[in-house]
């Protein structure tokens, strides 16, 4: 089959579906969500994610051997189409586009496909409203080493395109599951996995816990924290002392406060 | 003097030159910038920082107390505009605005400003880019009781809408300082304040450093770290250990990891 032409218009409609994908409501219905950038689409294709295309835009490369990386994405069979900058850039939803943009099969995110190994570190987080404290997350959580993170009751969808970028593609090589908080309560205790809820009403502090051995660290909401559930099924409540006269973290930091508090906890054990 | 009647218009050049302020080249010009939002408004008139004006939209008020707010304001020599809810959504910055927006006087920002009092802990940062990070590093110097902020070199104005947003006011409660990096670097050495530089190419962990006393954590730009001069001219260098596959941290989730490190060996010094 010899290579399309080059899509030139705003108006193809295949570029209307792609930006389409932009929308919680598409990727539902069709199971399909968007990765863009060279080092998110590089870890897609390492992590061997399902790409159904590749839109590129050489004009826009920077330089960091894109060439390679759409070929390699062919031969995992994905569909390559070549598009201008103007059509390009109204399909990026970044300010400044590299000229590569996947279209991707969303993958099974079950709590049973999680094989978290023994004594694990994990993230459990509980509606994270914010596409890039999720994404934040996500790349925090895969530097400390933890084996899993676990999103309960999301109200963002974790194939957002924003979740992709703030992860910088770790949402393809750190172990996911999408779970309601029972469930996830119940499997890490059927794991025997213990579990450090921060809320700031707790008495003990997040370095006083002991952070070794298989512990999951959990965290809530920007706004409202962790759900009741959370904080009663939770093995101890920590909370992160905060001397200032601010009393509050962003979610993404308290998370990651904790995890690497544990990951001190954890080097010296 | 009677009130002036409600802004209504899009249109009207007021709104506009409110509206020229998100550009850092107007701030620079007129010295002003702005404060959008009841928590952020709250805490500017808590500090005593000069406003000149506030618009307020009572359409749009979340029911937080806003009109003491507005008069607290006017107390302390605001003019206060209201404006209608189509012109004011065309002035706010924000996807869900609140009815408040305030135009205030850029305050001193030079090191000799700065009192950091006895073993203070610092936050020094060089080059950082973008606004959101900036601002939450605010937020989260403040949250580990940081002594003052020290922003060297930057890229990012201070006085940007987004650092104001990020920061949730704390811009106006955290000391700060806007310096290069040489006067930086003299201005702690005379004060006998050690500087923890956090660099990947360090052989120290972040914990192994004494972080208590009189101590800056330095953290570098998003995407270039920190300079050579601060490298060669920091008292000790430090990383943060990443078990992970993932070698990189966000700019402020960097800089809060250390800081609460120096939190948890200050509250058992």
């Amino acid at each position: 089959m010899p290579p399309a032409e080059p899509i030139t218009s705003t108006a193809n409609p295949r570029l209307k579906a792609l930006v389409r994908l932009r929308d919680r409501r598409d990727r539902d219905r069709s199971g399909l969500f968007l990765i863009e950038g060279y080092r998110e689409l590089r870890r897609a294709v390492e992590a061997a994610v399902p790409l159904t295309e590749v839109w590129c835009c050489p004009a826009l490369y920077l330089g960091q051997n894109e060439a390679a990386l759409v070929e390699a994405a062919r031969d995992r069979g994905a569909e390559v189409v070549e598009v201008a900058e103007t059509p390009f850039r109204k399909a990026s939803y970044r300010d400044r586009p590299e000229g590569l943009l996947a279209v991707a099969r969303q993958f099974p995110t079950g709590l049973d496909r999680l094989d978290p190994g023994p004594a694990p570190l994990l993230l459990v987080v509980e509606g994270i409203e914010k596409p890039g404290n999720l994404g934040t997350m996500m790349r925090t959580a895969a530097a400390a080493g933890a084996a899993a993170l676990i999103v309960c009751d999301p109200t963002t969808d974790p194939f957002n395109p924003n979740v992709v970028r703030a992860s910088l593609g770790t949402l393809f090589s750190l172990p996911l599951a999408v779970a309601d908080t029972p469930a996830a309560i119940a499997w890490l205790h059927a794991l025997g996995i213990r579990t450090a809820a921060t809320t700031p009403a707790a008495t003990r502090s997040h370095w006083e816990a002991d952070l070794t051995g298989g512990v999951a660290v959990v965290v809530g909401s920007e706004q409202y924290g962790l759900s009741a559930a959370w904080l009663q099924g939770a093995t101890e409540q920590v909370l992160i002392p905060m001397p200032g006269t601010v009393d509050s973290l962003n979610a993404a930091m308290a998370a990651g406060i904790v995890l690497f508090e544990a990951v001190r906890q954890r080097s010296q054990a």
